[in-house]
């Protein structure tokens, strides 16, 4: 299995910048979009345990749409042939200061283009 | 793409189960073995951020090997084709009251067997 095929790689970057940028301006149809919409995905969130989609986009609906700007730290992608990947990486936000976030993705390429089918985010006290 | 091809879920069900009998009883070699051997694997744990095979195996074997019995709830194996997995669970432990564990694993099955690639453990008040 190729590891991190450049031309892979590429694309789970720009669609991971791509949600990043639509997750710290709050565009909600670009968040949803880009997760796989299937009663199977799963997202543990900061305080938050969603099982499908549906709850999923409950959740991005009721979210406030303040304070989510963050710097990201220590990312890394990687890539396992030409379906599949996982992206992880901290972050901090100004308004937690000493908490260090960690999110965790797993991409998978479907027919309809690269969606996250798994998602973890947790904050720790900054080791 | 195949979702939940039978007998791969069969075998990822399998391997999940061993990941778990050798967490609770500290079995570091199997846990060890059953992690993708690379610089590439990451480990974000309930306290610290692992980069690397290295930082993982150091971690575990400064691991106390006392109180990691737990007890697994909402488990959800999901296979994407017949190589790509994710396996996520809810966890409780007698000497955490109140707190509710979240465990997310990709799995990729290398040429080796069933690895996994990437991991997320996280505690949260219980929602």
């Amino acid at each position: 299995m190729k590891i991190n095929d450049p031309k892979t790689h590429a694309e789970v970057m720009a669609v991971f910048a791509r949600y990043e940028q639509a997750l710290i301006s709050n565009d909600v149809v670009v968040l949803d979009q880009l997760f796989w919409q299937s009663e199977h995905t799963i997202r543990y969130g900061v305080g938050e345990n969603l099982y499908g989609v549906d709850e999923i986009l409950a959740f991005r609906n009721a979210r406030p749409s303040a304070g989510l700007e963050r710097s990201l730290s220590r990312t890394v992608i990687t890539t396992y042939g030409n379906d599949f990947a996982t992206a992880s990486t901290l972050f901090s936000r100004g308004s937690a200061p000493g908490k260090t976030g960690r999110q965790m993705q797993t991409w998978v390429r479907m027919a309809e283009g690269w969606r996250v089918v798994a998602a973890h985010v947790s904050a720790i006290d900054t080791p």
